[in-house]
């Protein structure tokens, strides 16, 4: 007697689940050290030392009503207002707390801005491979997400993008650094992005938004330069969180930018304001947005992750997989040796490696590995995955 | 162009945002000293010192992994323990973990329960005066808010409440203590409204829900029993949360308690695993869950608040005002004077007083009193509601 979406929410994220089960069932089999779990994306790198100690000084200095009254919807103003100074310092723009919107999350922040643009039957076009719960974002909004393609460098494909576009386009989602091929997009390609969507909207006669979603802004390798999309694109929204950039994901803290020049900038901003209540969100959680203001320019570990991504690239090149090298985020996208991702998965299995079907997101013929594990598992990993590729030549 | 359901959403709210921008206005104008803001319901008494303490205690004591980590959809299990062994504790019940979802607050577990439950369409009926966002959460699900009747003492009329259900009904919402009525229902009223739903559940040949959004649980006065409807009601489910409780609304943490045996509890309870993720909830707040497990039998001063319905109750009552005595939650739902609760509210403003004009809330030709707010305040304004009671009566 669940509703009818539910069930098709449900039946969506079957196969993404599944990876999940193995892991904890093989984990409850066989004991934590003795699974190679690559399927989950938690950060692995402590938070830093500074978030502890802004918490702890904002709970012996504030007054408690200050710190756990409802917010406002929009978030507490001083708070907007470090954000917004935040992102001019590191990207030379003039926002003001009222472009940013506190969210629960980047979830969240999706969640509200899709309700806001999106009527029943609009499309949201985003490049595959793809982080899969933007197709149920998209349904809840009884919206369809539309797949447009990348090359084998993980970058869109433009002409597939430019045709895909149609007069229900409403959204072309940016995931860049990207999960799950680690691809970092370059402000040329954003640039035609804009170009074509522009174009496009122009042709249909209505705006086209671009959403950046970049929780993995901030995990980023060998100096490639992850561009702002406001400064390179018209109608940019972003939406971002703390939740990789301080490994804070379970406090559920993210916000979204409204530049003051996107089309309709005044209407969207006064919806926020009702739909972040009406959801159910009512404010992102008031401690931590305290607490996160205090430590903005704090970074996580990032090199723990580039060691990780170092040491599983090269070993799995040095096997004979074939793998593009991650620019960002936490996940490597390999080419599965055998062409079904979903035997590959099975086979992997054997040996204790559990992976992310890239059919899972959006990519077919490929598997996730989130390197947001320990160093030591990745290592004992590494004669395990040259088992399996022994297997798979030994059967071709 | 924004989504035309949020359009609708925006114009719903219009009528209570106009209390609190005129409330604001008037601040500014006359400032805080001079402005009786009645229009607002945030706890106004101070959390227990014991949440500081725990929230300190779990970041010295626990390692930043295990308090900042995705807690996973549910919530941490030992939190889910640790609130069904309270409820068991205080409500002679059997629940374990699997009968506890940590939910974005009160207001996130209702939406998370509306969209698993209702399809387009679908009927949820409340009885009014209601609080006003409930008709909000059913837009979003593209269902229908039903409000059936209360008597002069703010109780159900239980032949309009059976009269409204049919084949299309499939949540019956109970608040109680009751925003804004104050109106507490006894177990009597709840186990006829459950007969009335298992009758015609079994007519209509579909499960029907009696869910208890209960945020106001502990805020109740002169012994009052506040029964629990898991033990009065069949299918019967809890919201509640800690925002009043221990006066947390910005930290954004609340419950649904979902019983075994309700019809559907396995489809139910496994959606609700992908659908608190889906909508961008993700999962409770997580350092705070750990915080307020630690603190379950804390209390916030309800005595303040029984002080302050006392204060205003009385003093409106020797003026000549019409008032039902409010048996929990820190609302007081007062007849208008006059007809017009609109034409009222402009009348009290005259003399700096906002009020909340029933109408927002189902209730035409009464006003709510939100008393939780300084008891210097309503000291200050029983003056003002004499003046205001006079100007009335000189003009009938």
């Amino acid at each position: 007697m669940i509703a009818k979406k539910v069930q098709t929410l449900i039946d969506e994220g079957v196969g993404i689940s599944r990876m999940f089960l193995d892991a904890a069932a093989m984990i409850a089999e066989l004991g934590v050290e003795n699974v190679y779990n690559f399927s989950i994306g938690n950060p692995s790198v402590e938070p830093p030392e500074a978030v502890k100690d802004a918490i702890i000084s904002e709970l012996n200095t504030q007054k408690p009503m200050a710190l756990h009254s409802y917010t406002g919807s929009y978030g507490y103003a001083d708070v907007r207002k470090a954000i917004a100074d935040h992102e001019n310092k590191n990207f030379g723009t003039n926002f003001g707390p009222n472009n940013v919107v506190m969210t629960v999350g980047a979830a969240g922040g999706l969640n509200l801005i899709f309700q806001i643009l999106l009527n029943p039957g609009d499309e949201v076009i985003t490049f595959a491979p793809y982080f899969s719960e933007y197709k149920c974002y998209a349904i809840h909004m009884d919206a369809n997400l539309v797949l447009s393609g990348t090359d084998e460098n993980f970058q869109p494909k433009l002409d597939e993008f430019e045709a895909k576009i149609n007069e229900k386009t409403r959204i072309i989602l940016i995931n860049s650094p990207n999960n799950p091929s680690g691809a970092v997009y370059p402000e040329e390609t954003l640039k035609k992005i804009s170009d074509i969507a522009v174009k496009k909207s122009e042709e249909f006669g209505a705006p086209i938004y671009i959403i950046a979603d970049e929780p993995y802004r901030y995990v980023a390798y060998d100096g490639v330069e992850v561009p702002y999309l406001p400064n390179c694109c018209k109608n940019a929204i972003v939406a971002n969180s703390f939740s990789k950039s301080l490994s804070l994901p379970g406090e559920r803290l993210g916000f979204l930018v409204i530049p003051s020049d996107i089309d309709d900038y005044a209407a969207i901003w006064n919806a926020c304001n009702t739909v972040n209540r009406t959801m159910g969100f009512v404010n992102a959680p008031s401690l931590i947005q305290k607490a996160v203001a205090k430590c903005l320019d704090a970074e996580v570990d990032v090199e723990g992750y580039k060691r990780n991504r170092d040491l599983l690239w090269q070993g799995l090149v040095d096997i004979g997989y074939e793998c593009f090298k991650p620019q960002g985020a936490f996940y490597l996208f390999m080419k599965s040796p055998i062409e079904d991702d979903w035997e590959f998965y099975e086979m992997a299995k054997k040996y204790q490696i559990v992976l992310g079907p890239g059919s899972g997101f959006g990519g077919p013929g490929y598997v996730r590995i989130s390197y947001c594990v320990d160093y030591d598992m990745i290592q004992r990993s590494l004669p395990k995955f040259k088992e399996l590729w022994d297997e798979v030549q030994s059967k071709k």
